[in-house]
């Protein structure tokens, strides 16, 4: 197991982490500044971020300062009703592609969706088994177009508690079940990103995490159950903060053969993001080195 | 599949759901009564109201009205940090057990436990596995005594979102390879209670509910999941309000044999427990002729 104890090579920021500072929105330019000012060398960038800082400037900043990209956020909500919509989420998922491309990331993360209307508060049917069937098709029609531009897609776990309206996608297992039916041959185009967030608690993440093996762990996001928990989207907590046994789980990855970043992700509404983006920062390197 | 539409002859209240009246807590004397009054056939109490009201009133206004307990609310709690800690959550399952067979419950629920110190927000310890063992451990011994009283234990699998702080056992398969190591020969003494609020996600729900088999499947909670859901303990849903499929999965659990009650069990602060209990009452009968 690596020694991160010393320095920060292997930290990366999801840059949802410091989306705010203060309570007030922060550029992705701004932050991807004060990443590159504390030799942070990966981050993980969400969509809407790059599209309101320009896929332009954007690349070009990562490119000057060096920064990788552990992952790119996010493409998925696959399920849909009624053909229009169907083909509007495969459309965006292409462009996802081709920007998770064009800022050379190391795989582009899905948060693959679920019932549909149900993130807007009304679901427009309750059978979640027809949306894990058009998840499975929509990542399989996916799949031959990254193939073609060699971009890997991680499937993203979501917690249980994210099944309604974000991700019918709940376990590993039943994530690499999916990967084991479209990528047979473990080529590498299709893998998972394990996020401790989501998959902590899953009595068989061990086993699953093995099964895996290195061609299909793509990315690890880290951050801490806090308990209580009083927001089912926006109350993660920081590294050490909470009940997740993190080094325990990297362990189990990197015995496997992970060798990638550690991403930082946190929605905190009510802590991290009323602070400001320095202090966030800085204390994301420390736990970094003392518990992950 | 039992048709439900014409009366509420398979209903139970779970008295946590008219727990409290316009927001003031209701004595469970007075619960009992306005189930009563309904014709509702069976209840299944939790042990505060229970030892609120005393034991013995409980137990005589129960076969006065001939009411059938389809459960009783709850032992568990097993996990703990020293020998006093776990004598002590030994001796209280016993007491349980006791208090379950005086009310002739048809089950003991276990909310099984989970990291020790957790609930009142600051965990001892974050090793989850060893609180499975301690579980396992501790339903084991509590099995011997329920036996020798012929109480039957129904181990409730929680949503993941609980495995911090209120139990860690939280998937049928898991709860099932429990019961196949303690019960190999299903003698009924030892199974499940199905919450379709902490199970409806689970893309291996209808096959654990095939291997559960009959003996097995001691006791069927229904509610709903909101979305959104606005605190991960009490904004559970009325039956209909949500997305879960309850009739699908009570037709997978009616497959297998069950025959019991279907019981409602709602955690609601914010809405069903400002309301007057009598509605809440009367939409959750009419609630389970319509959408169960």
């Amino acid at each position: 197991m690596r020694d991160f104890s010393q320095d920060h090579r292997w930290l990366s920021i999801n840059t949802a982490t410091v989306r705010k500072s203060r309570g007030v929105d922060v550029p992705l330019v701004d932050i991807i500044e004060a990443c590159a000012q504390r030799g942070i060398r990966a981050i993980s960038p969400w969509r809407d971020q790059v599209a309101a800082a320009g896929l332009d400037v954007v690349s070009k900043l990562i490119r000057q300062h060096g920064l990788e990209l552990s992952g790119y956020c996010r493409g998925g909500m696959f399920p849909a009703v009624g053909a229009d919509a169907l083909k509007a989420a495969r459309d965006d998922n292409r462009r996802a592609v081709d920007e998770a491309r064009e800022l050379n990331a190391k795989c582009l993360v899905l948060v693959v969706g679920a019932l549909p209307g149900a993130l807007a508060g009304k679901a427009l049917h309750k059978d979640i088994a027809h949306a894990r069937s058009q998840v499975r098709d929509g990542i399989a029609e996916l799949l031959d177009y990254a193939k073609s531009v060699q971009m890997p897609l991680a499937i993203e776990p979501l917690h249980p508690m994210y099944a309604a309206d974000r991700a019918c996608v709940n376990t590993m297992e039943q994530a690499l079940d999916v990967c084991d039916e479209l990528d047979p041959s473990h080529s590498g185009a299709l893998g998972v990103a394990v996020d401790v967030y989501h998959v902590w608690w899953d009595p068989k993440l061990q086993a699953q995490i093995e099964r895996a093996g290195q061609s299909r762990l793509l990315a690890f996001h880290v951050c801490d159950w806090l308990t209580p928990t009083t927001d089912l989207l926006n109350d993660r907590g920081m590294m050490g903060d909470g009940v997740i046994d993190i080094p325990r789980i990297r362990d189990w990855m990197e015995a496997q053969g992970f060798a990638g970043y550690s991403e930082v992700e946190i929605f905190s509404t009510g802590n991290w993001w009323q602070r400001d983006m320095a202090e966030t920062l800085d204390t994301c390197l420390a736990r970094h080195r003392a518990t992950v």
